[in-house]
Formats: C-alpha cells, structure tokens, sequence
C-alpha cells in the first residue's frame, strides 16, 4: 500500500476550547493528536482563530516519522503567544507531509471528569 | 493553497437537543462551532427539523471573516421563534462561502458534567 | 442547491450498546438520529450484527418528508425479536432516499451521566 | 447493493490512550469496534505506533464474515508485546477485505464515567 496517501495535508477543528478549571486528579485539557505514518517527520504549522481577534499565525510543531504526538493546546507558542484559557477558538493544523488528526478535550471543571473526541475535519488537496 | 475549498457551504448535524436542566457551575447548552478561513464574511442560514412539527427555516447568522463563532443553539431566533428546550431536533446549516462545522453538547442535567462532540456531515457542492 | 444530493443511502455504526443499568433521572439509552431533509418519506431498513449469533435484517422504520427522527435503538423490533442490552453490537441504515444519520449514547451506569456521539460513516452509492 | 464496497481497507485513530486507573463498577477501557458485512472473514493487521519508541508492527485479529468485534486494545497482543497502559499512542487498522472502524473510550478514572467516540479516519484505496 506504499503509494496510497495515508492522510491529509490540512485539517480543521472549530471548537477549540481551554478549560479555566480543574478539580480531582486529572487536569483540564485538550489534545491535538497527530499521527505521521511516514519515515521523514512532519513538519506542521498551526494556527489559532478566534471570535473576536486576529488569528495567531502558525505555531510550529514537529512530528517524527513513524511517531505520534498528542500536543497538548496549552503548550503551544509562538514569540510569548499561547492560547488564552476560557476563550471559544478554532484550530488549523497545516502540514508538510500526509499526517492524520484527531482532537480530545478531558474536562474536570466540575468534580467528575468529562470526555469528547472528534476526527479533525481534512481539506483534500 | 489558496485555490483550495477550506469546507463546505452545507452542512448537517441530526441530533440537536438542548437539555431542560442545569446543575452546578456550568449551564448545560450546544455549541454549532463555525469556522471562516477566508477574508470575506460567511453569511450563514440554520434551518431547525422536527420530529412533528415543520422546520423553523433560515435563521441568519453572521461569521466574520479569518474568525471562528461558537454559537448557542439557545440564541437563535426568527421572528420571534426560538428552538424548544427539551425536544429532539436537527440542524442544517449553509453558509455563503465554505466553512467548517463541528458541534458539542455540555450536558449537566445530573450534577457532574457530560460532554459530547462531533464534526458536522458536510454535502459536496 | 436542489439538485445536490443531500445524504447517503447506506450508513454505519460499528459502536452499539444498550447499557443495562440507570442511576439517577435520566435513563441509559442509544439513539440513531436520522434526517430526512426532503419532501417524501425516508424508508428506513435497519440491520444489526452481533460478535458471536447471526444478524436480525432489516426492521423497518419511517422517517416522513421534512422530519428528523430520533431512533431509541431499545424501540426497534422485528417478528418479537429486539436488541438485547450489555451486548457489543453494530448498525447498518439503510435508506430509500438520501438521509444523515448521527449516532449518540447517554450511559447511566455509574450515577452520573456520560455521553457520546458520532456521525455515522456513510457509503458512497 | 452487492456491488458498492461497504467500508475500506485503511483506518487510523490518532488518540489512543489506555487509562492508568479504574473507580466503581465499570473498568476504564478502550475499545476498536470493527463491522464486517461480508460472507468472508476479515484479517486484521493493527499497528500501534508511539511518541517515543517503534512501533509494535501488525498484531493479528479476526472479525468473522456478517458479524462485529468490539477489541479490547488491552487484549491486543504480539510476541509477548502488550500496549502499556498510561501512554499516549495510535492505532492503525489494516484489513484484508473493506471493514468499518469506530473507536470509543470509557474512562472510570474519576468516580464517575467518561465516554469519547469517534469513527477511524478512513484511507481510499
């Protein structure tokens, strides 16, 4: 099956969100998880829009081939920007290589954790 | 990759329901998150189906160019018609340029929170 | 955009599970929320396969013009036979016109809710 | 309908991850729901693939002709290889004849339940 693509180049997740709270063991979070099932790594660039201010331009990332990177939101930063909490935002996830992407929010805002999953949404190109 | 189509201009999520209670600190609600990757803004119509009634047809929405809104199921409103609180519904959303649609539920009806998510379907135009 | 196909006619759900215990107010349950965003009847034929017994084909359901139904999968029958509860099961809907079919669960078990939701994956026909 | 191919031969789910700890009645647990609607039996070959580490390459399983297998991916084994628990991964799934792929999660971590669901992101082949 070496020359099927096995994923997209650029991937859409509109809800984004950063919870404010967390309570019990598990921390509030999200991930953007990335698979590269190729040998050379990955090379992604994401972007953040928002409701009500310019989007923060590409962040860049690094996923090496043959690897997955589940890459917590929080973490993510360009020139001292990182993704304020508590704000509704959108993600793009752009990359060199065919990757494939999922995003998972764990929220402990209340006592009891909550879980959501979706596949990212991806532009054929 | 700017001749590329970044989303769609149809798309549909078949269960909408927005629950009747709330319990703690966070209100229980849906969230249409839209996407507009484009300069221009997307002008938005949300028509809402029944399971026994006729559908509440093209309430407007505006997303402004290069932002992302997260809108309230609870907030729209046409001629004074706003969607039931407790009753089964679906969603159709078309947009005047193509986005992307996902939608989450936040579910507190008993007192610790629920989550739930998932991408909208998108028709090809 | 009357010309555009609006749907597919066959959709999957490989995730089906009738939870067999309730806490609390809510009670545990599966729903297949079908859209039918034309003007006829949506014909619905509704197939469910186990891990281990052969599958009950075909039980019938209606989904009218212009109407969204959400199907309690425990409501589902066919000559006396039903879908068993805490058995791993999967779900083929069939359709004799185009329609959106999203699969959401609402678990009980332990005293708070949980939830879970996903489009179905359609077939290209 | 015996001529259209009812799922693919390629699926990825970026975001596995086994929970550490279980709490009340239900153990955490992910699960690979895979529906087989053909005569024949489908050969699965599932490969996990790491943050940090190779990865464990093709471990075998069988879904039968018109039936359903929900996996455990605690039960996936290969050479005495198991997936750790607590650890970030993703999932390939390659099957000999076209199947559907759904993923779900069931986290007990905290006393009470969390669900996540998503169907695999198929590959065209």
């Amino acid at each position: 099956m070496s020359t099927i693509q096995k994923g997209h180049l650029l991937w859409y997740i509109p809800d984004g969100y950063i919870p404010e709270i967390s309570q019990g063991e598990l921390l509030s979070h999200e991930s953007i998880c990335v698979l590269n099932t190729y040998q050379e790594d990955a090379e992604l660039k994401i972007t953040i829009y928002f409701e009500d201010r310019e989007p923060i331009e590409e962040m860049n990332y690094l996923v090496p081939g043959k690897r997955t990177k589940h890459i917590r939101t929080s973490a993510l930063e360009k020139n001292g920007q990182v993704i304020p909490v508590g704000v509704p935002y959108a993600i793009e996830v752009e990359s060199s290589i065919p990757v494939i992407v999922q995003y998972s929010r764990l929220d402990s805002t209340q006592s009891e954790l909550a879980l959501m999953s979706t596949m990212g949404h991806p532009v054929n190109s």
